[in-house]
């Protein structure tokens, strides 16, 4: 892993980095759509690895990094999930590849001298649970984030969603532990003929300004 | 805007899509940094247009969006976020040629006749404000995640940040509105030559598992 960063194409002054070309960048937004039927095709753990890998490099609080995730694929692990799914997500759940339940851990300060080893960053958080809770969601969300474009980012598919008993979720995959379910997020090869119209979205001034 | 997904080499079937060449994995994820310290060129407005309008293509609770953002730049502007600094953000961010508030709108509902227009959708968030409050955060947030990697997409470099006073901000920049700031992102050209060695990260077995 490089300690500094210099593009390829970028040597720390001009010439400035290009963008990433059309392609990639329909594939991680443009063209890319939350899947809910994927095609009958095994998802291969190295691709789950390495998306992981891809998005534990991404940005967070203090380096917090509190992103947890069990990949189900069992037939065992999906009746484990099965009580949790809202009627709406309940078929294509259990149908797809691999359910992702994508959590925080509330106590991920305790990682804090292995991932801020250059100060008592431990010591900020602990007594806090404001500040904890802020930073677990938020930072666990952010990751969360950077975990689907990195499996688009791997030529997978996403189908994030709520739309399920966090409470059960946590009974059931994380009792004993400080992890807490955010959301679910359903992984393989979409099936596009299976895709809904995309909906709208805002344009630019109803969602930027400038100041 | 394409309304049916097919990627260029991927026809609903075999060959499945390749991943981003090494190159884009680069940018996005393993060798992008957070950046302290900005070279000396301006950022231009199409880029941060770019930036979101890629951003807003990724997906959110039913298509929720309460992403907003000011692009600080102007003299006034930043005179503006000065004094909602923690002093060791106060000189980095003077100094940025962009400081980007994101934040989120917790009447993000009421756009929902436009972004959800197949149901009723604003009737299942209105009166419920544990389901607003959750949404906006955990939606504004994923997309502030998507925003950060569409920074990077375009070119540019990214310095997220906490360390400020979110009410000093929000009376400062969203008083009178029903938005509220999440954090803060310093955006130009990053400086390599001022970075600090990249803070170590979890093993994958301590994010992740098989179930």
């Amino acid at each position: 892993m490089n300690q500094v960063v210099n593009f390829k194409n970028f040597d720390g002054a001009h010439p400035l980095p290009a963008k990433l070309d059309a392609e990639a960048l329909d594939r991680l937004f443009r063209e890319a759509r939350t899947h809910n039927a994927f095609l009958d095709t095994p998802v291969p753990h190295a691709l789950l690895e390495e998306a992981v890998e891809l998005a534990k490099m991404g940005p967070t609080a203090v380096n917090t990094s509190p992103l947890r995730i069990v990949f189900v694929e069992t037939d065992e692990g999906k009746a484990l999930l099965e009580p949790s799914l809202a009627e709406g997500n309940l078929a294509k759940t259990m149908a797809a590849p691999v359910t992702a339940i994508v959590g925080f851990d509330m106590a991920f300060y305790d990682k804090l001298p292995k991932l801020f080893p250059h100060a008592d960053a431990r010591a900020w958080f602990v007594g806090n649970d404001a500040f904890i809770d802020l930073t677990a969601r938020q930072s666990g969300t952010l990751q969360a984030a950077y975990f689907i474009l990195a499996l688009r980012a791997v030529g997978l598919d996403a189908g994030p969603m709520g739309g399920f008993d966090n409470a059960k979720v946590d009974e059931a995959f994380f009792a004993g532990t400080t992890v807490k379910s955010n959301f679910l997020i359903n992984i393989g090869y979409g099936d596009a003929d299976k895709l809904y119209p995309r909906s709208p979205r805002l344009d630019f001034e109803e969602i930027a300004s400038f100041a």
